[in-house]
């Protein structure tokens, strides 16, 4: 994985986030700021998955693409419906 | 465009329903019943845009891909907006 | 329902944009224009319904919270699915 | 906040899916099944949103109704901008 220490440090932030909203809960924050932590989780998650998701486009689909056979359809299948999960989660 | 009277009869229901909103809303039908439609619509678009990706992927994307030369990461560039913005609609 | 005229306004020019899609496949546009129209229909739906929303809370939810009983319960059970429903598709 | 310990729970697991995605990425595990989690936490997330959402609605916004004055509109305006996020996120 290219950037894999680039990726490590978001996630890391991210779980940083996710204890956030457990200590918010914890103390009895107000609903409204914990769901405006909600959505910013959401969103630093996606982005990573986005990113992801060139990377893989990038490398895994354009190598199967490049050998000839059924191996190219198939990881366009795979990366369709991982798309799909993505934009209706 | 591989299916392209597929694609057009799901885009005349598309069309449809987006009438039936503006019919529901003229008529004061009750707001949960017009944001019942109005979810339905959008994941029926989303559904066709799904769709067009792996349709795209599929061709355009592994076309490219098998091309030496900057073309095939450009594809996956603009591909990958694509998929932001459609994540983040 | 408040700014009726707008709402219907809103509408009449999401049915455009859902005729122009339409268009854009039947004259073969190009799969990322399509998919760039298809995000913006999208979030012009969000848009119209996160506003319903908003008109919906502020008089039937506020309506009903005011009469005593349990219909006051029934309203955000019913509006809280609708929610679901919008932030799922 | 009623419920906290099922919310706590329910954030702890979301804390461990989170530091599952990063221990996958630091184990190179394949892109597409980092994906799936990543859709996972984010449909968990918005699931506790949502909870949430519907427990404010049931105790802030409908106490805030019944009292007379504009604090029920700023309510309504405060808790419609939190559905937006949630919704666009």
């Amino acid at each position: 994985m290219r950037d894999k220490a680039r990726y490590l440090a978001r996630l890391k932030r991210i779980e940083g986030q996710a204890r956030g909203i457990h200590r918010m809960v914890d103390e009895d924050a107000y609903c409204i700021d914990i769901l405006t932590q909600i959505s910013a989780l959401t969103s630093a998650l996606e982005n990573v998955g986005l990113r992801l998701l060139e990377d893989h486009l990038s490398h895994c689909v354009v190598d199967a693409a490049r050998r000839s056979g059924p191996e190219g359809e198939e990881k366009i299948a795979e990366v369709s419906q991982a798309i799909a999960r993505l934009v209706k989660s």
